[in-house]
């Protein structure tokens, strides 16, 4: 397997010095289907990067510093939810920053996520499918699983050359030692252990209005309980705070709205300080901001004055808007809007789960969970002033794991990059800075937990649930023509059977070689210093 | 009833005089729905309708004439197929012009139609829904039915204020004597009786390619017929040529995709040269430039040079696309750019029925004939530079009977409207000039044929389709927050009921006072002179 972009890693000065200086370096193992692809394509590939580590290199020359990457990410949303008013207006909201950012930005049409929380937000930590890490599910109150250590994040990456790095928000990447932020990159943290579900249905008011059962008053039988521990835990630790190198402290007093809103605004405000006193230093930096909601965790109430008329998850979606725009004033008035790359982006499909007050239905058939489009297409915007083009739209598939890749290089830390196991994420930069049609992928596989459920390639897309060993079933779709997946098809596609089986051959292959970590286990809240109140509740848990 | 706009049939100098001088002029009667809005809104409309009337005549001033207008119209799209990347990127398709005039322009995003062609395209000409004139169904041969002559068209209209006029296209109001366009206010015409399915469905190629059976070469049983009527009817007479005052004459010569694209090709010629013609002299000109196409018709052929991925359909949107850019360049060469209105819309939702090769699915559920929101919003844009906005985005409803009403205040022709039947098209003047939540309408009535099938207010729409009398049935939705219709609701609705019955009464009602016209009948292609092949083939259909 040829390594691709290695040859750059240095700003290239002199091209046969940087080839003799890498003989000995090893090579990122990129998946199978990428390699194909690489290798049709390697002559042009290799050249344009070199014409794009040039821009990279002259830019910085400029600035006198490698850009700053801002990665806000929020939670469930539907493609077409925000972003540009043909689509928004469906749906009765009004989200005038977004809508800003995606004229003097890039739209992504087809950011491809996984279908989940956790599952997403691991792999763009680690430029990995979950699969390979272990962290294949969403991480519930009290599971005692996380992302290995071991693993590299895209803040190590970056801070191994000089960035300052902060995680700031629903972080929800495990419960255990070992897998929280400030241990895995970032100098800084205020984080969320797990999402934002506890508002509802480990609220103490949740049981009154019906939102949920058997939680804040043990309803259990009195008379054929044996097992005393399946009952409501109490509140939990879902907030926690901590810098590098030292324990985090419980942040959360307990589960209601008026502690998630402490939580969301503490965040705003901690991400607005970074950003500032980062703005002018000699070191560029790295954000996090993942947002904790819109939906669930109570932002539509903090949303209440918007006259969105999309229900809760439109009013959270509006209240969300315009923290961002205060974000983008703030880049602009500390003058580095021009060297501050933003990512803006939801991490999976809508909940459904919670329709008609908290989700709404999109273009595509499924939602969160789905390994249909509508699980894993979502809004996504990138912006660099005078860099990526204004109010451009790229139709090329890109993968979430690819900002990984991307990141990296746009830091110059594609070096970095471990090279004893298997990367998904691709280095897109020259979709980034060239624009349509210059991305780097024309595949992804689907996910569904441990499950491969369904792959895209092109336009093209197979199911593999449902799928009949031995004769392909009726699961082939044209995404161009029925984006909702309506009409299964066979017949039509006879000619795309082999190539999807070796497609998923090839990828099923390459985990032989190199094996995916299992599930990471350990004790909950363990690493977090407890409010007193806490300790008792937990110890049913972390007994086990 | 009060009437409203007419106070404005003339330029305004003197509030006073005016209406005085109205005193004794008949009013618009509008259905029951638009007046229980102008009641509540009256002063402020009618302030609004003033400032708006002093903007018009202050251009006629300045360019020395009405505004020309450009009605383009074409068939079987759904909504988000063009206009805007962030949307036609996901089905593959790539139509620059239209994307630049949406740029240019304002982007309707809740256009509605009737849901099939001539239902819509007899509503536009008359301002009036299908139910009112008796045409509520498409016309196919050989029908013998048409739009009865006695309607008042939007040309005749413009006509009376020195408009010139013109048909190119697809019309397809009609097959009888009375009902072509050049009988109904256009001096110049080439234009279709029917649709294009003809292509495949009457085609002497369609029973080998397995489009069609039975017409071409006779299958019929040759033991038990005894209805030798009941038979292919041969090539039919589909499209004709007139100018006002004059018999029509026979355009085609068959059914064939040839004779398709010849008249494609010789529209565009005919409706580029009435342009050329009209642009520089003293009278404004109306052109109806109704594409027969893209589905079926055979552009995709003409389009196969495009890098369109999405299939015979998304061939035939850039094809089209294509011409349309060649149009906006005319207008732009000629200088009459400010002084021309140009609305481009489809005439409804997608034709499932031709999926995969010439459709393709849509944000909404349903597509052509359907009451659901697939089958009845469409793309639409409008373009007036220096008057419209450029690149904005209206969120308020507009039917296409709207156009009627508000093309004739644009030419200042409101006051030729008739006010003996009921008229259905609200001015939307506020809302091209004044922009987004300008709109004068929050309501829309949806029949289906002859059948009233759902009612839309604001978010909220009813279906009556399916409804239980005497109980509400589960037939609410929030298009909002579940734009494909999926869940319906009712408990949630239970404080709708009411209103929604009343709104439909009320509509009902009205229809006592001013009873619809019953379907109109006759001979099929009397006033067309046929070519000598046809006169024996259609002969048993006009005898009956």
């Amino acid at each position: 397997m040829r390594k691709y972009g290695l040859s750059f890693n240095l700003i290239i000065a002199c091209t046969a010095l940087l080839l003799v200086g890498n003989l000995g370096a090893k090579e990122i193992i990129y998946d199978a289907e990428y390699v194909k692809s690489y290798n049709q394509h390697k002559t042009q590939w290799d050249k344009e990067d070199k014409s794009l580590q040039k821009r990279l290199a002259d830019l910085q020359a400029k600035t006198g510093k490698k850009p700053n990457i801002i990665y806000f990410m929020w939670d469930d949303a539907a493609y077409g939810r925000v972003g540009h008013p043909m689509l928004s207006k469906l749906t009765g909201i009004d989200t005038p920053n977004i809508d800003r950012m995606a004229k003097e930005g890039m739209t992504l049409t087809r950011m491809y996520t996984e279908p989940s929380c956790t599952p997403t937000r691991v792999a763009t930590m680690t430029g990995r499918h979950p699969i390979r890490t272990g962290l294949t599910q969403v991480v519930f109150p009290v599971h005692a699983i996380g992302m290995p250590n071991k693993e590299v994040t895209i803040a190590e990456l970056l801070k191994k050359e000089g960035y300052k790095t902060a995680f700031y928000g629903k972080y929800h990447v495990g419960d255990i030692d070992g897998s929280y932020p400030h241990q895995n990159g970032y100098d800084e943290t205020l984080f969320t252990i797990y999402n934002q579900f506890g508002s509802q249905f480990f609220n103490k008011d949740g049981e009154d209005t019906g939102a949920t059962i058997g939680f804040t008053k043990p309803q259990q039988d009195q008379l054929y309980t044996i097992d005393e521990e399946f009952r409501n835990p109490g509140t939990i630790p879902w907030a926690a705070e901590a810098k590098a190198g030292e324990n985090a402290k419980q942040f959360n007093k307990d589960y209601s709205y008026e502690e998630q809103l402490r939580f969301v605004e503490e965040v705003h405000k901690r991400s607005m300080e970074f950003i500032k006193t980062s703005a002018n230093g000699d070191s560029p930096f790295l954000l996090n901001y993942w947002w904790h909601g819109p939906n669930v965790a109570g932002t539509h109430r903090l949303g209440r004055d918007s006259d969105s008329s999309g229900g809760g998850d439109g009013d959270g979606m509006e209240y969300m808007d315009k923290r961002l725009g205060e974000m983008f004033q703030l880049l602009k008035d500390e003058g580095i809007d021009d060297n501050t790359v933003v990512i803006v982006m939801a991490d999976n499909g809508p909940m459904l789960e919670f329709f008609p007050h908290m989700s709404t239905f999109g273009i595509y058939t499924g939602g969160k969970g789905a390994f249909t489009e509508g699980g894993v297409r979502v809004p996504a915007f990138v912006r660099w002033p005078g860099t990526i083009e204004a109010g451009s739209v790229a139709g090329d598939i890109i993968h979430v794991t690819d900002l990984y890749t991307t990141f990296a290089n746009l830091g110059g830390a594609k070096k970095h990059i471990p090279t004893d196991r298997v990367i998904d994420g691709i280095d897109q930069t020259a979709m980034f800075l060239n624009g349509d049609t210059k991305g780097r992928r024309d595949y992804v596989h689907i996910y569904t937990g441990p499950l491969l459920a369904a792959t895209v390639k092109q336009q093209f897309k197979r199911h593999w649930v449902g799928d009949r060993p031995g004769l392909a079933g009726k699961g082939f779709f044209d995404l161009y023509r029925d984006p909702k997946e309506i009409q299964p098809m066979m017949a039509q596609f006879l000619w795309a059977w082999e190539p999807f089986d070796s497609m998923k051959a090839r990828h099923q292959n390459l985990m032989e070689e190199y094996p995916n970590t299992p599930i990471t286990r350990g004790k909950p809240f363990e690493g977090i210093d407890l409010l007193p109140q806490e300790r008792e509740v937990v110890t049913p848990y972390a007994s086990k």
